[in-house]
């Protein structure tokens, strides 16, 4: 193999090493989530189908939170995957920011569990901690998902060769901020009326989205025909 | 490198972290089935030959349960592995079901492990709540795998290159039905009858694989033969 | 890119995810081994230097079973590494024999925790339970190992190209023979001497292997000269 | 594909399985630190807001250690992604290197939970077990990466093509031996001053750092300039 196509393989694989690094994280945090759910443990005299189903009856919250809690990290592999999909570069600033992400991505398996652990007693005692750790967990992923799609789509960084078009990227930011916005927006809420006003606001989230896409659809087509 | 094959490559290397998210996930799952066999702690004098056998024969159901979760967690790879063999591009929608499909896969070493817990009890109290959870875990990963073996091989969506070859792929299809609906059937089976034949009813699987195999060859012979 | 050519990068494909998987499964078994270990928690008063020097001290055998695991995990990993060295291609077969392969792998951190849980007493007692699963769980790392050689050498298979040299294989089947027979050979001497001498029969391995070596290169130069 | 490019290949991928297999120990390392915190399990009727945030407090010295940890382990992956940015073929003694390297890696979410654990007694109680672990693990890590620099820049080896150039070299190794180092030293300051001391004496590795990069830069202009 001639040197310069070796030399541009073995930057492009360092890269895919950062991207797959990112992956095993994401899988580990993915998969260890079920570990929380311990499997009811009853004495065989007493495991009755009735003892049984209550047994899962009280693991109901810890099932949710796994369900979500796969959601969201699947949801942020997405939004990675995506990401890195653009990225043909990295620099030593795109390499923290990741290491960052990922902080945030390991600690959601914790902050999830608590949160749907005192979920039930959440909405009646007004409990703002664990609701408040869940917050800005997400808070830390959010940002730091925006700054790193500013950071890549830097045109001085050339870490995207050609460059996301400028629609995409618009859409990208704005999604990216708009969760932790939300969230970050919960806690004066859950404060001042209720926690469970609060927990609804996260259906905000999809709606914002919508609005979002036909706004900057519509002002980018008004620019497409001015430019033309 | 030219632009073009660039991309091509980058598009591939897109489809590739998808299969590799998808096999650590697999192999996490596969390796963490482990960590539920607790090591049998005796006091060091107490701890005699047989005290010693005696508490791993409290393990068997554990080892039992292990042993077929690999079995199956490594199946579902080996398809899983077969069918991303003629992948040649993704779209949303197969990522979603990918992840659906993950999700079923990291709850298995959870109700492996109920259904294997109760299994001795099971059989003779007609326990019906493990087995159930048990079985629409597998109906959950046996009609997303299902749903996946479609999806990929609409030509609409142009996801594998050359396609698949009808014969391998109605064989794919029928098999990825057959394991959930066997399963599903188990249900009104354990209740009106016994669990243990319910459980015996997993053996139906290999012998209708054969019957189907049998039954698709003679057909595509026909078929073949008609069109020359 | 031309449809040959992706059809060849395809099938390489194929075998790297198969190689990755394993390798994924070596480093969770590899990493998962420190979770045995737990963190000696002595309350803040208790907590002087001396209590927590002997806290430390009973972790010691199970310190020992860490890096004994980490070893022979790390050299089943090198010796998969090697091997996969050489193949360019894949059946069935090597597929089942590779997750029978780790199937054992996998096992490993609670045979080597069991082991080295009753090492003390073992010795004293003449506890043979542990030492029978620890030999039991080499043997099947080690006679799977052999087969998975003589398979992919096998050339009917054309599972490596160009062939392994006849003198690398003879020594790596002779190697992957030696490690499970005499381990199977503690279980008598254990039995029938003292639990001690079949402890130090390990010691052999290398020695054997040193033999073997000797033995097998001055057969192939007598072979070698005998050709020309 | 012809044979020489395809062996090209082959050799490529086994050092790359080699990167891959540590990435995946490295983040297997870092996202099972999050295990070692547990949800605080308070009874429903007892969890208020007060009680929450004080379970949480207790939890402190756990986070901080999740958090040194994280950054840690993230530190050294990056500087293992730097290091086999160099690195074109592999030996033996490199894999046994590696291998040092990743038990290291493995064993450090124990010593710093061990460390973590007894944070707050140990400024107290001048408490050297756990700081003594905490700085053997560090050391361990520091003089294998040390090593690890100087193997793979063995101009004999040719393991490096085209070879690491020399200033980079030198700071690295610098770098490498640094962190044992003042680490080692901790350990008679802590024993003939006070822990806190040696806590603090953490510090001056990033200002020893920017020394010699200082010293290095000026000696190297001096050469430099010398062959012109």
């Amino acid at each position: 193999m001639n040197q310069p196509l070796h030399n541009e393989l073995k930057k492009e694989f360092q890269l895919e090493r950062l991207i797959l690094f990112s992956d095993a994280v994401f899988a580990i945090a993915i998969t260890l989530l079920v570990i929380e759910i311990k499997i009811p443990e009853l004495s065989h005299a007493s495991a009755t189908d009735s003892a049984l189903l209550e047994a899962l009856g009280h693991l109901i919250p810890k099932f949710v939170g796994f369900i979500v809690s796969f959601l969201l990290i699947g949801l942020y592999w997405t939004i990675h995957h995506r990401m890195f999909g653009y990225v043909t570069a990295y620099d030593k600033k795109l390499l923290l920011l990741n290491l960052a992400f990922l902080f945030f991505i390991a600690l959601m398996p914790f902050s999830n569990g608590f949160y749907s652990e005192y979920a039930g007693v959440m909405l009646g005692n007004k409990l703002l901690v664990p609701l408040s750790f869940y917050v800005l967990n997400f808070c830390g992923v959010g940002f730091i998902n925006y700054f790193m799609w500013r950071h890549i789509s830097n045109p001085k960084r050339k870490l995207t060769e050609p460059p996301i078009d400028p629609l995409t990227l618009k859409m990208a930011k704005l999604r990216s901020l708009t969760v932790p916005l939300i969230f970050l927006f919960m806690l004066p809420v859950a404060y001042f009326t209720h926690v469970l006003i609060a927990v609804y606001m996260q259906l905000l989230i999809p709606v914002t989205f919508r609005i979002f896409k036909k706004v900057v659809h519509k002002k980018y087509k008004v620019l497409a025909s001015s430019h033309t």
